[in-house]
């Protein structure tokens, strides 16, 4: 199976929902990444966890056909998060973030791992995803996303990033912080014209959108009844667009379609269960069904 | 060229945008409506005006192939509406809104209009959509919309209207109130056990989605990139679905999937202009190209 670089957090993530909650369960955007990636090549998850960290968790990644070569152990704590959502799901309230063993953590990738050459750098500081990426022998296709919180305050940093960066994966208000445009093709185009290659825009439950200098692409989201936790669907997203597009060498604006279509399609199983349990017992074939499903629902 | 009834209100508008201000300009819901479905049947618009009405409106309405069979002119002032937006559309804050003629305005249709089959409730009082449709002699398919406010302080007329009606076309927060359901599919399915057939619920700039017992329909909004007045876009996707419904006898799922991308792609012309000005100048032409370039755009 082909391989990609997936650099990331690990978390234990305390998560109120109307529907249940969860207690130091397993989190964090590269987890989430993975998790979904894993359904089309194999993640090589970098990031790092604290001695506390659930060694259950560390067999169940491996199970899951996940690569953990990239993974440190390090002394201290595990990523924490804590966060509570509303009736409404869009409604969340971060209760505390303690980034613990991963605030100055600078992963340094082993040889064979300089050599995987499609990469996803989840949300991370900016300075952290640059040493990264620099370590990369020959990227060829790379994945970026990020926050509010390094836009704001960590500018200059992240404009490093970009001339790096293929394609830019950002969620609405993101790409709207980042280039000061309200409206999403406008800031799609506005980061097209930073030399990003291609821009997709997440937009939640309102879908996702694309924007290249040659394309543009639409895709609703995939209907969910219940919203049980919509922790990691951005993450998720990202994951399998990332893993479906690794699985093969050539990048066409057909094969980015579809990559497109099973981040949408990963990301609507993930809101269904609290934490990464509906990810965690997702079937190839319900997969395929949706996708199926999706098609149908979008066909005139 | 077939005929639907249209009864909605037709206005005197004054609105504020970042991009320009229009004074008394042509407006309402039947006249959105009106001139969006003229491009597929001939909208027969049941309403009123007043004798301020500007005649040059009357002659340009005409002029669109509109039938005005059904429009009295009343002693009084015409309906007045005025709103201002922010370089957000998605915020208007209504400044003042003077029902005047259609204050008690019940209109009496005339013996053809009420051999008109097919009807479009435009957003009105409860009790004047009943009494309109209690007039036509069979209804063959009856599509409706209301707003809030009648939800909120009408709610027992409005029930009454609801046996009548085919398909319920109502954006995401009417949906959600007349329900009582966040979750927009469980608001769909909670209006079909009223027995209502079908079910649009429009999201603005995020497209919209049709359910019915049988079909599921997922479209995302045509994209545009200076939204320059959101006035009337909702009326004006009605209307471009209803006059497409019209033009033919039978209603299948592909034909309605169909008038749901000329609703949305006539609602993208609609707010790339004041008020009705887009829709105005709106040649076929245009109209299929965005269609032809809106099937491309959602195709894997």
């Amino acid at each position: 199976m082909s391989k990609f670089l997936l650099y990331g957090s690990v978390a234990l993530d305390t998560i109120y929902t109307p529907y249940g909650k969860g207690e130091e369960i397993l989190g964090g955007s590269a987890t989430y990444a993975a998790l979904a990636g894993r359904m089309f090549s194999t993640p090589v998850l970098v990031g790092c966890v604290g001695e506390d960290f659930p060694p259950s968790y560390l067999e169940f990644l491996k199970e899951s056909g996940i690569s953990l070569e990239g993974l440190e152990i390090k002394k201290g704590k595990t990523f924490r998060w804590v966060a509570r959502y509303g009736e409404n799901p869009n409604q969340v309230e971060v209760l505390s973030t303690c980034q613990n063993v991963i605030e100055d953590f600078f992963p340094v990738l082993t040889p064979p791992l300089r050599e995987i050459s499609i990469v996803f750098l989840a949300n991370n500081s900016p300075s952290a995803q640059l040493d990264l990426i620099r370590q990369v022998n020959s990227p060829k296709l790379v994945i970026w996303d990020t926050m509010n919180y390094w836009i704001e305050n960590y500018r200059q940093d992240l404009e490093k990033v970009l001339p790096y960066v293929d394609i830019a994966l950002l969620n609405d208000e993101e790409a709207r912080r980042l280039t000061g445009e309200f409206n999403l093709i406008k800031a799609g185009k506005a980061l097209l014209k930073r030399g990003i290659k291609g821009v997709v825009i997440k937009k939640g439950e309102h879908g996702s959108l694309y924007i290249s200098p040659e394309d543009f692409f639409l895709l609703p989201a995939y209907p969910v009844e219940k919203v049980v936790d919509p922790t990691g669907a951005g993450d998720t997203f990202a994951g399998a667009f990332t893993g479906y597009l690794a699985k093969e060498d050539t990048l066409t604006f057909s094969r980015l379609k579809k990559a497109l279509g099973f981040g949408t399609i990963l990301a609507s199983f993930c809101v269904e269960g609290l934490g990464v349990e509906r990810l965690k017992r997702l079937k190839r074939e319900e997969v395929e069904a949706r996708w199926e499903n999706f098609q149908r629902m979008m066909q005139f």
